[in-house]
């Protein structure tokens, strides 16, 4: 087996599945996930960083195996009682979930950034992969539909993905700078691979590209850049990639997902053969991960794969 | 029966169960309860009104009956998760009390005045009793104790009372501006009574009466002013209004609450014949409130003594 660290780049629930295959087949220190924070938020006056946390409940085997966000072994009473009170509850902030935001925001004003604070929770929760934010600085993801740009929890909660999306933008994106940690990694000459979970390339995958330096470093790495489809038999798994492709006039199919950056790719997991017209090389194999058991075969598929590329 | 607007002046506990027995016996435009904000704080990004909350629940009927302070029916998993996160857990806050101190937060930094949310919070909890804080602006208690100063709370809930009491102050009192709707009424010649709740004198009713132009204006409002004596028997009912006045060298008495307001009051209720020093005039009677009866029979018997002293 090679050596070296492997960078895994991911959104919330699909990536996180991958992200949590990873991390059981690789030793905690060949391993570092980069979290999207393009649908970070502040909500309710707390700073929300929705695919981090999705990443960190996963990791630390507390996440709700029934919605895939949140946190398991959840109550609601906060959320029973803020609408009563004229707060918003269209965003569903459980009472233990809450405590990490409500930590978060007290260490944000402290001073701290988002990559220590996220670290220090992972720690605390036992999660002992390293979990970095693409960015410490503000990235807002919006989306521009018929009526005009709405910020991106907006569309994706509280209008549950309905308005058609015609353009997507990064707010702040221009003026991020990559999280340093990150940098050293991809540019450290110890990479093994890097990993493109399987998430929605348009607003998972492509806020973390265009981080200032991220995409060049990628390139630049040296080591093989492997995706795994989000698209299975020309179906998004969960979410709205497929609703997105459609309404952005791509063909729904895996190929246009590795398009927004087929530039990058070494090699390219597909479910089925479906991915006509990608560049890097193919590798079919099955993506789905429903069990534990999937989660890691589909890492270690992905790893092989990626070593056979170097 | 008299007619006219009862101000009350209120801590938490002890002084909501008066309100409340006040808010049953008079109709609702007949009492204005000003709530003390010096033992408001900060906390884990917080914006926390701990006697304006414990008035809320009470007059809503949602307060905890065995605490005294908080809501009935309610879950911690907020407070459980909290620690682990490296978060403070010394400051009890429930699931569904946390929604008023989110929901709070999010007002006062949006540019709402305390009274305005307080109004609002009262309002959609089926509070028809007005309640406002003595100001809008910042004061904050604080203990002098053979340590140095120390925050209220800090004092009050972190370290229960423990330290010796030498001297308290409140920051930012001589800045603040006294809620202009409680000068109003106060001044605006329909007043029936001032009650002075059965409240620690030190940190709950002082505070109201040190914001710039509240001792005046009770002085001159033209109504009779009579407290019910927190002590009884010698006793604090609750709290550390005995132990406070043993460590500022005061006797544990009902005289020595009065004697922090003396020049104020036409009328003193007191359970005991102890309070020998007083110079309003007195009044018999039970105070101790277990019973919904018991507030209730102890508003009427103060309204009826204040009007006899008019």
């Amino acid at each position: 087996m090679s050596s070296g660290v492997v960078v895994a780049l991911s959104g919330g629930v699909g990536g996180a599945k991958l992200a949590l295959g990873l991390s059981r087949v690789l030793p905690a220190d060949d391993l570092l996930v980069v979290a999207n924070t393009g649908d970070d938020f502040e909500h309710l006056g707390l700073s929300i960083s929705p695919d981090i946390d999705t990443l960190t409940y996963v990791l630390a085997g507390l996440d709700n195996p029934v919605t895939g966000w949140g946190r398991r072994d959840e109550t609601w009473s906060f959320m029973e009682t803020i609408g009563a009170l004229g707060g918003a509850d269209w965003f569903r902030l459980g009472d233990r979930d809450l405590a990490l935001h409500v930590e978060r925001t007290r260490r944000l004003k402290a001073g701290q950034t988002l990559s220590q604070i996220t670290g220090d929770i992972c720690r605390r929760l036992g999660v002992s992969t390293r979990v970095l934010p693409m960015t410490d600085d503000r990235v807002r993801t919006r989306v521009r539909s018929d009526d005009g740009w709405i910020d991106f929890q907006d569309y994706f909660v509280r209008q549950q993905c309905r308005p058609v999306v015609r353009e997507l933008a990064f707010d702040g994106v221009e003026k991020a700078r990559a999280q340093p940690d990150i940098m050293a990694t991809l540019l450290g000459g110890k990479l093994r691979a890097v990993v493109i979970c399987p998430s929605n390339p348009f607003i998972s995958i492509e806020p973390i590209l265009a981080v200032p330096g991220l995409r060049a470093a990628l390139a630049g790495c040296g080591a093989p850049v492997v995706a795994v489809s989000p698209i299975v038999g020309g179906r998004a798994v969960k979410g709205p990639t497929a609703k997105m492709m459609h309404e952005l006039g791509l063909p729904v199919s895996a190929a246009s997902a590795a398009g927004r950056y087929d530039d990058l790719l070494a090699g390219y997991v597909v479910d089925t053969a479906d991915a006509a017209g990608v560049r890097a090389k193919l590798h079919i194999a099955p993506t789905l991960m429903t069990t534990l058991e999937d989660r890691e075969r589909l890492a270690r598929t992905v790893l092989g794969f990626a070593d056979s590329l170097t």
